[in-house]
């Protein structure tokens, strides 16, 4: 096989460049110099397909955006293993998520998602367990995430990944979750991080049932070619949808599989069976955009805020396709 | 090849499960809730191997390493492209690094390492360019980092990557890089993001060298087997350097290169070759652990603070293997 190491078998090859494109300038930027001119606030889009198995009743995903605070959205993604002791998955992760838009309108939470995620947790009575993220994003352009287990958000500037979540879990398939039960994880376990946000950043997020079923490359070419907010998470979805019932896409759920050892039984690994596949589950994507708006009075208490139509407000609604 | 899904074949089956092991109390935290009742500080380890042909020299990477505030690191890399101009890539990581330790002391820069980017380039007056990554630890146990072009930083808990940087490229192995040039990146271009940490949690950042010769499962391996941040930065970037030099080794970076649809020449492709082997390049670690200290009286001017030995405090010091 191969001789000599990578870099110096590119073809052609190309040094590592001193001289990089130049690169025209942004229009506006949310840093800690300009922010007394304008204020950062998303346009969201969101888009739900139930698993195959659950379109009646919706799925166990539940999420809620709110545009009150700039723009605040959370998911949580009800843990299914609860049918098997008879409680629908579901109650859990719609319950949180109502909790959670329903505390929105206190103020200490309305800044702290950590702290947002604590209290619609206690509040929440249903049995069960729940994967969730919570991102909110202040006026100055700071996102602010708390996320427990394998939702995931990822950031998109200038068409490249420069922000991922990482999934947490305890081993394959058994993800951080906060639950009924005393034994589950907490807000504490959450993690919580914050990104300096400028306009015109994309923000993708969902269940695992999302990003599960779709490349990084993939969401980006979809991002590229969407005209919107609603087109990009539904367009996101569906192809997540399509790759999840696919018994010949190599997921990146099936590719993970692999990697952990997982395989398919020893007869059919003879036959030259390989352990491949898309990931039925439900898919919750949603899609923001950083979005600015100016401040006509610096010290203004006329603060002319965007709020787009596309931004729902409510809890746990979950539209099945 | 597949007739069904991944998750219907794996084997043995293991359904999404609801009941996660029980999980013992963390000792710990830096919680809002308890922050006034301890203070986090970092436990350092640094690790430079050079590129195999530039050894003399030290190589092109820089970093310094900083206890007073809690704990400031910072790695720049020398962009090597620079040398066919007859420009010493080192000269600019080198200062970069070196005003970044000074302008520690101005109080506007301690909290917020974007600005300490700033205030350092504008400082610089090297000719070349260089990524960078400056990561600090507030005593409440925030981390704070900003970062331009591909060095890049982990954040491993309890076994598990739970945080990641994300390069930041024009096109392959072209990062966004700071400059003596008008047309590069600025602090503007920073990823700039903050995770809240705990104690145990270990931070492991490394220029592209690093990252490029490693995998995420060879990391966690390593910082488990390892007796402290010393040992753990060492094993690690020799283990990376065996890589960078394994003309066999199917490295993250001939992986990508790959993906990207770089290739061997296609007399080669003939004979079966394929795009592998390590990068050889300067490679630069930094293993840090959280720790904390007790802070006896609540109002407490006496901080106890923990400096480790460990700490260095100084610039642009490459430590040649």
């Amino acid at each position: 096989m191969a001789a000599s190491t990578a870099a110096s078998r590119l073809s052609p090859p190309r040094p590592r460049t001193a001289s990089p494109p130049s690169t025209p300038p942004r229009r506006s930027r949310f840093s800690p110099l300009r922010a007394a001119k304008m204020e950062a606030v998303l346009s969201v889009g969101a888009h739900v397909i139930p698993h195959p198995r659950k379109a009646e009743t919706g799925g166990e995903d539940a999420f809620f955006v709110d545009s009150d605070t700039g723009g605040v959205f959370a998911i949580a993604d009800g843990v299914s293993g609860w049918a098997e002791r008879n409680v629908n998955p579901a109650l859990f992760s719609r319950e949180l998520m109502a909790n959670s838009s329903a505390f929105l309108k206190d103020e200490e939470v309305r800044h702290d998602p950590q702290i947002l995620l604590m209290k619609a947790h206690a509040a929440t009575s249903s049995v069960g367990s729940a994967t969730v993220i919570i991102a909110m994003l202040e006026k100055n352009g700071t996102l602010k995430i708390a996320s427990v287990g394998d939702c995931g958000l990822k950031i998109i500037r200038k068409g490249q990944v420069m922000f991922s979540t990482c999934p947490q879990e305890h081993y394959f398939d058994c993800p951080y979750q906060i639950s009924s039960e005393a034994v589950s994880q907490t807000y504490q376990d959450a993690l919580v991080c914050t990104v300096n946000l400028v306009e015109g950043d994309m923000i993708v997020s969902g269940s695992d049932g999302f990003f599960d079923n779709i490349f990084d490359q993939e969401i980006l070419d979809v991002i590229a070619e969407s005209p919107g907010v609603d087109e990009a998470a539904k367009a996101l979805a569906e192809l997540a949808r399509k790759h999840s019932v696919d018994v010949n896409f190599d997921s990146p759920y099936s590719m993970e599989a692999r990697s952990r050892g997982f395989d398919v039984p020893w007869w059919k690994k003879l036959l030259g069976a390989k352990l491949i596949g898309g990931k039925m589950d439900d898919i919750t994507v949603i899609v923001a955009q950083v979005k600015t708006v100016v401040i006509p009075d610096d010290e203004g208490s006329g603060v002319e805020q965007e709020q787009g139509s596309e931004l729902g407000t409510g809890a746990a609604v979950v539209s099945a396709e």
